[in-house]
Parts: C-alpha cells; sequence; structure tokens
C-alpha cells in the first residue's frame, strides 16, 4: 500500500480527495490519502501551498512531491525540499488560460470597453479595428500556458511573437529569447501577455525601462505572475497615457487590498486570479500518472529545474 | 472600355474608386469608372445604398449589379433591378466578423463585464467559468460570416451547434435545419449567435415565444440583422430575467436613436454596428474578380437567389 499526505490548506481535502481517489483507482494504485501527518511514513507528498507542512525533512522517506499548482516560487526556496519535485500541468488550466488570454486580447483588440462602458445613446461608429492579422501581439513566456495562448492567438489570425528565455520553436509564431530579442518583443507590441514563471530573473521584469519600450497606448494582460511588473511603473505609464491599459489577474498580495491604487486606476482592471484554475478532475489524472511512473521507476511528467526556478 | 457606375453614396467615391481602379488593372481589366450617371450606357453597376440610384431600367445596358454589402435586402425587392445581383463576400469583412463575435462570445462565457464594471475594490473571485468544451453556443445561419465564426468557436473548443434553413455541414459543427432544429438550437444555447440574413422568413425570428426556448440567463449576440429580433420581447425577457444579456450591433434604425430603450437597458449593450465593415482594399479584388467572369461569361461569384433573398 502506498502512503500519500496531501498537504494543502484543509479545504483541499473535500475538493481534491475524491478525485484523487479516483484518478489512483483508474491508474491501478492502491493508495492511502491522509489529510495530515500521523506519524507515519508517506512516500508521496501532494502539495499546494497554505497549508501546516514547511519542513520536508520530517517526512524523510518521501519519493516525489507533486505540486497542485503550476507556479512552484513558494516551494522552490525551501532548503528541507530535497526530493524530486513536480509542477502542475493540468490540461484543464492550460485550455482555461487559453480562454482567458484569448478573450481578453480579442477584448483589447476590439477595444470593447468603450462600448461596455459607453451606453449613453452617443452612436461612436468611427473606430473600425484593425484586423487581428494587422495587429502585433507578443506574448512573454512560451511554456505550457503561453506556448498553448501564442498558438491560440495565431490562430485567431494575430501577427504573435512569442520570448522566452530559453530558444523555442512554434509552429505560427515567431520566437525570440534573450536580452535583445525581449526589447525587440516589447518594442512591438500592441497588446502584451505575461506568462512567465516568477523566478529572481524575472521579478519586476516589466520595471520603468522596459515599459517604456513599449508602443504608445500599449495594452498589457498579466494572468501570469504580479512581482512580473513593477507596480509603481505601471500606474505611472497608465496615468501619463504612455499605456493604454493594463488587465491583471494576480498581485504581490491576494486577495489585492481595497485600498491598492489599481482598484481606483481607470486604466486597469483588476480580475480576482481567476484566469484559470486547477481542476480536480483533470490535474488529480496528472499526480495519478507521476506516481504511477515514480512506481515504475520511469521519468516524472514537468520535473522542476531547481536551477532555472520553474 | 468597359463602363462601370459607382451607385452609392458620395463618400464612397474617395474610399472605394483608387481601389477598384487598382483591382481593375490587376485583374487586365480596362474601366472607366464613374461616379454619377453621365447619360452614357454602362455595363456594370456597383452598388451600395444611400446613392441616388434607385431605378435600374434607366441602365437598360447593365450586365450585372455588384454590391458592395454582403445584405442585400434593401435592393433586392426593387422590381426595376433585372439583372443579375451579386452580395459581397469580402474576406476583410468576415475575419473581422469571426473576431466580433469569437469576442464577444469569450466577454459573455468568461463573465467579463463583472469585472470591468467592479473595479470597487472587492475581490470576486468565486465564480471560475466553466471550460469552453461545456459552454454550449448555437449560431443561427452558416452562411459565409455564420459558418467562419461557427468553425472558429469549435476551434477554441465550445459545444457549438449550428442551425440553417437549408442542411449544411461543417466539421466540428452540429449542424442542424429546419424548424425542429431550430428549437433544439434555442433550447440549448448558453449563448446564441445570429448571422442570418433578412429575408421575409427571418423578420422578427426571435420572437417572444422563440426567445422563450432558451435557457434561463442566455446571453445573445447579434451582429446580423436588427429585425431577426423582436425589440419588445427582447426588452421584456431581459427585464424578467430569463435572458442574461444581449449584445446588439444591429438595429431596425440606425443610428439607434438616443431615446432608444437598448441603450438604459442594463442588459444590452450596444454596438454601433461596428461588427465587421467590408474593406475596400479587399473587396474592391471581389468585384474585379467578378467583373472579369461576366467579360469571360463564366459563372459569378456570389451570385445573390432571387428566391431565398440572399
Amino acid at each position: 500500500m502506498i502512503r500519500a499526505l496531501l498537504a494543502a490548506p484543509a479545504r483541499y481535502w473535500p475538493e481534491w480527495s475524491p478525485h484523487l481517489t479516483h484518478a489512483f483507482a483508474a491508474a491501478g494504485l492502491e493508495v492511502d490519502l491522509v489529510a495530515e501527518p500521523d506519524g507515519g511514513d508517506f512516500d508521496y507528498v501532494i502539495y499546494a501551498p497554505g497549508g501546516t507542512l514547511s519542513d520536508f525533512s520530517t517526512l524523510p522517506g518521501v519519493k516525489a512531491v507533486f505540486s497542485l499548482w503550476a507556479g512552484v516560487e513558494k516551494i522552490i526556496g525551501n532548503p528541507t525540499l530535497t526530493m524530486p519535485l513536480t509542477r502542475m500541468v493540468d490540461p484543464g488550466l492550460v485550455e482555461g488560460m487559453v480562454e482567458f488570454v484569448t478573450g481578453h486580447v480579442l477584448r483589447h483588440h476590439l477595444g470593447m470597453d468603450a462600448h461596455i462602458h459607453g451606453q449613453d445613446g452617443v452612436w461612436r461608429n468611427d473606430v473600425v479595428p484593425p484586423l487581428a492579422r494587422n495587429r502585433k501581439v507578443s506574448v512573454l513566456g512560451l511554456g505550457q500556458l503561453g506556448g498553448a495562448c501564442a498558438r491560440a492567438l495565431a490562430g485567431l489570425n494575430f501577427d504573435v511573437v512569442g520570448w522566452s528565455r530559453r530558444a523555442k520553436e512554434i509552429p505560427g509564431v515567431a520566437c525570440l529569447s534573450g536580452d535583445d530579442g525581449l526589447e525587440e518583443a516589447l518594442a512591438r507590441a500592441e497588446i502584451l501577455v505575461l506568462l512567465l514563471p516568477l523566478t529572481p530573473s524575472t521579478g519586476n521584469l516589466l520595471d520603468a525601462k522596459r515599459l517604456a519600450l513599449l508602443p504608445q497606448g500599449a495594452c498589457i494582460v498579466n494572468p501570469g505572475r504580479g512581482p512580473l511588473i513593477d507596480d509603481d511603473a505601471l500606474l505611472a505609464a497608465l496615468a501619463s497615457g504612455a499605456l493604454g491599459h493594463a488587465t491583471l489577474d494576480v498581485f504581490r498580495q491576494e486577495p489585492l487590498p481595497p485600498e491598492h491604487p489599481f482598484w481606483a486606476s481607470k486604466g486597469v482592471t483588476v480580475t480576482p486570479h481567476i484566469a484559470s484554475a486547477t481542476r480536480p478532475e483533470t490535474a488529480a489524472q496528472v499526480v495519478a500518472e507521476n506516481m504511477r511512473r515514480a512506481e515504475a521507476g520511469a521519468l516524472l511528467l514537468h520535473l522542476v529545474d531547481r536551477a532555472a526556478g520553474y
């Protein structure tokens, strides 16, 4: 019998344990899934931030830690976490993210807000937006999420450039990398999508200097991580009119405090970290598959690269 | 030398004549393009509503009329128009329509308005929308525009049903037809897209009885033709909460008068007939290709079926 600990906030137990139990059975695994450390040994930890577990050295027999979150920045610096760590790549999460990103890119592309806000009897039909083929979109971050979004945007005819730290290839997307590539991606981005992981090299990546590279009136969609952008520099660029709009789904502090100036800025749309959610039904199958692989001595899926930070 | 009359509002001349002249030359046609009837004979009329031409019998030598508009309901009932008539099917118009429809369907799918309007410091992250694969969208009308939109929505994973008067086949889209098919398409439509032509059989198609078939809270996107919907029945269904929202781009009277109740209805977003525009650059090539075909005695593209009305 395999023993697994679900180390996560208490509300995860009712949400996740039925799906995990079902997925383990479907994968032919006999698993005793436990909500709290009970003094016994564990083979695996299924992890989400916010629970009581912080010292992994108290669980010496653990063979691998499976994160339920796509982003692992809250756990990767933990010196007691020495066992293999996997990120969650949930097909449901990828689909949800593609829908959020394509929806908000189309919203900015079409200038929808002018009509959503402008229900005042004035017929404003003077501005026909360009076709998507003439709209330049740049996607920073070409991992599972960013890559899927870049592909979907290219499929909608947008003129898409992608940028990532390491060079990638995506059909239909001009892929850039490196510092020069980043400047090029920013300088042409009428709409900029941020789906980078948060690492020591991506924090405040969008600082005042890089924000100033964006074209006049550019829009930003950030469903990645809040600290990718320097908040004050962003507010200044919006206030001056240099940038057109920012739709932000992630923040340094969540929930975003009611007094944070993002709420009052006309150039900002705050969405409350709903761009995409890991869906227990599909994600539990990914955990079960990785546990099956670990038991069979096979390569784990979505193994975190500690040096890169994701 | 071919003689062609551009019968259209005066502002069409500066917008269209350079693109038409260019397209004729590119098609190897020598054309004398004229802005007003001058007593001479014409071989072709290039037509948009709102100009001075109403009696086509004054132009007996005309071999064909090429409409610059996709919808021909303003011209098809003209008894003096006895020569072949073509509709405009502009690739730019199709692309623009796909972008408008996918954008507004995603807007309603994601519940964007709650966030766009709700910038009040309250973190509302309790509602995660379903995935598009679990969102039922019905598209009424599967012509060039409706068919392209249905395909694009299916490509974004939406659960798409299409309906048309005559049975069609579109990969990835369950296609219905007939009266029973219409009831089925309406009864399952969480989001309903209207891209039917306006004909005697489609006027007020969405009357109170058919609106009542839609699921509770359904959203309507109408970039087709205003009279497809009974305005009063729509307002009543929105006021009662039976319907969730309607995004309307087309109206019985345009510009929509400032006193029209659509402007004041919280459940309606008025967009000012901007869903898609014919783009002179691409559309002029379609006119030139049809003129080339007419001169060569070949079948015209997008010939209007007078009996069907489009």
